[in-house]
């Protein structure tokens, strides 16, 4: 079953996929958020009369949100496809991650903004989970029981701010000589918050797929289009690290809430005709973006520069 | 005026400061989060009402909450104090973020739980900004105007984690020579969901003091004391950034939402008889932590070492 999240006159609802160009309304939700908080007995009965007899809408007239729309955190697994190890020269073996904030996400549809000040900002595209039932310290055998279902998110990625947020400097350690002491490190650090999380860079839906409809999260391919050329032609078996994972990876130090949307790293593969969704810069050529997951759907989103 | 959010048997509430010992129930609410959603003039007759005539209880019995329990975001900003910028080799001459989840917040007097896979962990005392009006593109001149009010962090940190989640890599760029071409650029970047954002590293509270109280942020004593012994003691004269500054430049890239909650960055200052916050490796000596600000309150946790 696939769930979105629109705005409507007078507040949000929850609509169901049902067909191909039409979606029913979901009775009782303001969101995603909300279903995902709700006894699944009870929303699935919901969804099945909402199905056989609800309002019926044109998929094609929706103005979409976020299906989540305001998540406890978006957890981001950094540099996870397999495709391309020879990158890194140094670094974890296991999952690093960072947080975007729910005021960077929008729907499907709405604008991408850039602004002259963000310089470079290119689009990643990725699968995405949606936390069920939360919990810390979540075995890998229990923790696809977590999952409420898989949408899409563009990770949009700003490589100018990355590089402006980045720090050579000396990290205070403790002395290894005296016990009041410390000792200066040379090391590097950055801070993601604006080249990861500015108003506008997490494209987000439109549907959330239920689990059921996602045997195997591993098995999906994963494209990302500009203006209808390829960009990058991937698959989410190229993921380093699995949904199982991570999540109980990151669940070992960040208790998962109901709503928190995992994103799983970008897929990276160029496609035939060469190009890399790094090279696109967005600021730069504007157009519309389109990432679609097999069995998920298709997000795409217009750029526009301010 | 002092706010704060406590746990009660059937739900959590608001409470005012009432005198030193004592606080009274704010009737209707049961988060600063849903004063700071509130009218103005709604909610300070409310807590004048409750003042002349509601239920206290005494302080010391209270179990906290973050005041604000479930901000959007929490936006920190990092390496903001100018007390040794002798420490910079490079970088960015604007302020440098990141995002705290709020499932890392505690409130006071609940533990900071460490456990062995974290490695060191270092408390980092810091100034705390409530956004009440949100906004985009905020002026420096009106910035003061979006404050709700002012609270402690405690940023709790592990440099363990930083040093491992932190990448030498090639992070890929547009070639210069051809058009479709990738070219790859030995780049550092590091990762902070888990070495910024674990559960319990976010002890918030436990008052908000609304802007009225605190005319200067940049003008208070701040401590951060282990089991009684002073570890540094600064002033939030020696932050480099001002709110002001923060709000302004902030808000051109993450739109600030009514509730979010602004780190201003760590005093760093040691304390005359030595010690720097970085020598205190909570995982290890477990104990007490308190931040104490000038006008706002004192925030002490326990640490639980598992």
């Amino acid at each position: 079953m696939k769930l979105g999240t629109i705005e409507r006159p007078g507040g949000s609802a929850v609509v169901v996929q049902a067909g191909e160009h039409e979606v029913a309304v979901l009775p009782g939700f303001s969101s995603v958020d909300e279903v995902v908080q709700t006894d699944e007995a009870t929303w699935r009965a919901a969804a099945a009369e909402a199905l056989r007899s609800g309002q019926r809408l044109p998929s094609a007239e929706l103005s979409w949100l976020p299906p989540v729309v305001r998540p406890g955190k978006i957890l981001c697994v950094a540099l996870n496809n397999s495709a391309n190890p020879d990158r890194i020269m140094s670094g974890p073996d296991t999952p690093a991650m960072f947080v975007k904030p729910s005021s960077s996400l929008v729907g499907h549809g709405k604008p991408i903004v850039t602004k002259p000040s963000y310089g470079r900002v290119h689009p990643e595209p990725e699968l995405a989970v949606v936390v069920g039932t939360g919990g810390a310290d979540i075995a890998e055998d229990d923790a696809l029981k977590h999952v409420f279902g898989y949408t899409i998110i563009n990770d949009i990625t700003s490589p100018t701010m990355r590089d402006t947020d980045t720090f050579h400097y000396r990290a205070i350690h403790p002395s290894t000589e005296e016990p009041e002491g410390v000792r200066y490190v040379d090391s590097w650090v950055s801070y993601p918050a604006r080249y990861k999380g500015s108003d506008t860079f997490g494209p987000l839906g439109p549907w959330v797929a239920t689990a059921e409809d996602i045997p195997d999260p591993h098995a999906l391919r994963i494209t990302c289009s500009h203006d209808g050329r390829v960009v990058t032609d991937d698959n989410t078996a190229n993921l380093r690290f699995s949904v199982a994972q991570v999540i109980a990876f990151a669940s070992e130090y960040l208790a998962l809430e109901p709503g928190d949307v995992i994103a799983m790293g970008t897929a990276l593969r160029r496609s035939a005709k060469g190009g890399a969704v790094q090279n696109l810069d967005l600021a730069k050529v504007g157009g519309s973006v389109a990432v679609e997951i097999e069995g998920i759907g298709v997000l795409s989103n217009p750029v526009e520069c301010r």
